[in-house]
């Protein structure tokens, strides 16, 4: 931490500083330049309060901590990356893993359905919602256990681990007890007590980037769960909220190769909820894999306009059935791979738990 | 809901959207202007994911929303403004409501003297969180339990209501024993099992609004709230987040103008989280009463430069009793009261129950 | 300026940094923490692409600017507020400075008929338009010369000095000889010629912030002005661009604090711009005057509804006269004055040259 | 466009509106339903400021505008893709087109080195800044017309036609003689003088997309250039103003999308200046040629470290040669082409005028 004294600060105030640091037992170091007087603070750990409490100082212009905030998250305490093994799906390997499934688990006929069309164009995780979080109450909330139970089967029947989002400390036992992934929605990315729960109940968590959390916030939520001894963390950039409207969130693109700089977790874009219309949903996908990401998420129904949540951006079994061999290509394009179509699955190669 | 068909759209497509809005049981207005084919659709009510439908159609160009999606929240349902009565502190009324506190309980001598500090100077309700939301996992998280109980010591003992955060349906019930206002924080803001949760409650709910959440999402986010039977619901104004970092938060002094107009709920605003450096802090809250806002929401500590949370923003005792004479001045400018210094409290006017 | 190293950097990347900085001519201070280690530059003037420079170099993880980008538009070099004497109005003094008038100038009963009902109301400064920058080339964009004739002649009947927009530096000339203010609009904000043209005019210059300019960076614009030995330079805020909808913008109320904080230059707001609806414009108004803005900049219209710009902001001359006394109160009850209404104009108190 | 009256309007506020309306020649048709009363008006061309004016009348609640705003650039008015020959290159076509060079031109041996770096791994315009907008003014602004020069030269040498940018007006003519393409930098998206005099200068035009600008209103810009006869317009995405800091700007990666189903022009992406350090350009690039760009513009220098401006952003050599062959093969995914290496060269397939 670098404490920078404002021009006209006096000795005493430099030395208030001094003392105040030293009285934490840490160590100031004092460096007068022609233009500015610098104090580095040295010794760990630094109490998370003591840039404000510095800053509050007479004759104190700024604190700027060097140290980063997260920690098991980052490569210094994990130095390779992450692969997260679902019943033989390997989210962060070389092989970039396609989520798919529709918006809200609707009835089993829907979710059979899509199920074995994701599965059959190369998807390798099921995902739907039988929480979903609504911006007004009047809007249709999911299917609640009943979904997870539909959800799971269909996971089953088709060869896919299966994710579901979790909305309440309340819940995670029982969404664990049929997802294979937990997911933390983008409005709960920085509700920390989900966050804690999800950790403990020890299955992989994704957690979505909320609309105006920073890379550097993202990361700590992934600490919050980590920090329950929970390893198996995937991050999923779905978009933020910006002034642009023609889009229904901002995707935030250039996350992905930061988030891959900073942390050994696996990062997975989701296409859809950041387009908000289907038309834009392939341009956004392909993006994704070209960027690095290590899996797309992608919504999918039997037919989009009949659906209960997010008519429009998901895509029909056909549009995701062309985009898929799409992905595929730019995949080898830049030295990955991308699940082959489902032709494999009767070989039973992949078993779900 | 309008429905505007694209420049090239046919005849046929046309009808597809006829037809589709009638099997809803609802009815299609067509208007064929010049340049575009407008749908008019009458009927209520609307299905939630309608436009969204409708949009996803072949030759629609975009669907125009015209209902609002708010109903209590709402002047059409409640053409008087709600006034809240917490212990005979009316929020809502002529008088502007001061809340003041530490941003944490940290111990009761720090909330006790706090509490007769702000009290004394004009402050009409305690703040105190015993349940923090932190960015980061290795920061002080609050007291808890015993935090309430200090908190709700500190009120009785200073003839203050209390308000406090809870973070999780769990902890309503716990947290509903000592508050006499429970707070929804900004980074809940849109968690909503919490905020139906909060709404069977039983007590008057403050909800600040998330950093990127528009107005029209807060007063849905409060429409939770009052669906479940509460009506006496309070909107917060805490700051966005924006592309600035000279101050913490962006304070939206707009929307206290914008949340007024389109809702009878009471508005504060919360100057200390938007600055985040208490410089600042004395300029935005003129301006919240100044703009309107029915309360201002302050924190303040003995001795911010020891406190355990954003000691950077926290006001001393003497700043506080400082500012609170200009905001009664600006107040009586724009005909509204502030409450009167703690003079009066002897006359056991405030009774907490 | 001071350069973390990354964790793993080695002794010989440390090397190649000091080397680096040590050949511009600068002192390079290493500190080795036990988690980081640190390099301070010393020295001065730093070359403007060092951070960068250094940031390329292996083993860096970031560099952190130490002082401050801006010089003349700073305290440090000015310790006293400006205070800018046009034709008799103070800019920057404790009276609070009115600059109101039409959008666009429209035409000379319009804007005569504008001048005396603001003049009789309490503004002290006349705003019209004569060039608009315009979104859309289909659009009224003003008068041109005509318009600022019209203005000028507005000005001089009432007593008031006029301040319009100019938009190109080919234009700067002929608008600096009718106009007493230049003004460079939101969307020239970062326009750097047209900033040096304007500072070589001779005439005081207002400065919009652009909608997505940070306050550093609006000082930066200042800078460039003053540059030219211009010290006459007025700061307006009026909104940033954010995901907010109800408003056109979002009154940044924080930055008057901010800009005040970190220069002695005076800071103007306008809440018609942010506003984009004149329901909400009084409420910004007087948040504008609490915040503790030099002046306030309103946009009024005799008949708004059929004004040829921004007719949903523009105020009546009833709405003006009655918010100008509720400003007025506003300032009063922070200390500080604005104008009285017109009627001392007769004394010819104020001249304009 | 469509009139949404107010839930409690009366029958004298209607009938208002719709007289508005006809004395403007104007049909207005009415349409009241259950909840709301609406009503449409047809018939064109409607008043700029008409939106406005009818929201200012009394129960009014909104006016929602359904034609386009923008025509030249959409479809409708043509309905083909525009591809632009810039001597020999055709942007907008199957070919994906790379722009490539330095952030500033610095000297003639760094532009010509760089020039033949670029062009041999398969860059087909070469740029560089000759007038440079700076945030501060105390930073390298550009060698001015001496820059234009050497790029000329460049460019000539090596086979590729140039693009610069032009900040002023008074800059138009002469920049105009040296660059086959014309930039408008993100800081003057909406400086709309200088958007009409490229506008007349007869050569293709880049507009870069301002930080804060929708992308309505970037093609709003573009209409200010076609609007002056001159149909060739390149659009380029660069990246948006947001809350995240750890990449320079947000790379708004589904504006391509967007902007390709609004309009028929060529959509470029800069990688460079969105990213803000290297380490992410090559993320960043691979997801604008999947996204459906059809081109990149990406800064090279010989010796990013010493570079005059941008030094953390600009590619070197090897590094770009690297990136080349991998965009190359995403853009063969996805079924388009990207110019080969330069060993067509020689074969004076190029030639510039």
């Amino acid at each position: 931490m670098i404490i920078v004294m404002s021009r006209g600060s006096s000795r005493e105030e430099v030395n208030t500083v001094v003392s105040r640091v030293q009285s934490l037992g840490l160590g100031a170091h004092l460096s007068e330049g022609e233009e500015v007087t610098i104090i580095g603070v040295v010794g760990s750990p630094l109490p998370s309060e003591l840039a404000g409490t510095l800053e509050s100082l007479p004759g104190v212009e700024r604190v700027v901590r060097i140290t980063k905030r997260f920690k098991l998250t980052g490569w210094d305490f994990h130095p390779a990356p992450t692969v997260i093994d679902v019943s033989g799906v390997k989210i962060g390997s070389n092989e970039i893993t396609l989520f798919a499934g529709p918006c809200s688990v609707e009835s089993e006929e829907q979710t059979i359905s899509t199920a074995h069309a994701v599965r059959a164009a190369g998807a390798r995780i099921l995902r739907g919602g039988a929480y979903k979080p609504r911006t007004s109450p009047y809007e249709f909330r999911g299917l609640g256990e009943r979904g997870l139970q539909i959800l799971a089967d269909a996971g089953k029947e088709t060869g896919m681990p299966v994710i579901t989002e979790v909305m309440s400390p309340n819940d995670v036992e029982s969404v664990a007890k049929y997802a294979d992934i937990l997911q933390i929605g983008a409005r709960n990315c920085q509700n920390y007590l989900l966050l804690e729960e999800v950790g403990k109940a020890g299955k992989p968590v994704m957690i979505k980037r909320g609309a105006s959390v920073t890379v550097e916030e993202w990361l700590l939520a992934a600490e919050y769960v980590m920090a329950q001894g929970n390893s198996n963390v995937i991050l999923c950039e779905r978009g933020m909220r910006s002034f642009e409207t023609a889009t229904r969130f901002t995707l935030d693109i250039g996350a992905v190769s930061v988030a891959k700089q900073l942390s050994h977790l696996p990062v997975i874009v989701d296409p859809s909820h950041a387009a908000g219309k289907r038309a834009y949903v392939p341009s956004m996908s392909l993006a994704g894999v070209a960027a690095g990401a290590d899996g797309l998420m992608i919504e999918v129904h039997p037919s989009p306009d009949h659906a209960l949540s997010d008519a429009a951006q998901q895509l029909t079994f056909d549009q995701f059935s062309a985009l898929v061999p799409q992905m595929r290509a730019v995949a080898q394009a830049i030295g990955r791979e991308l699940a082959p179509d489902g032709a494999d699955i009767a070989s039973g190669a992949v078993a779900v738990g």
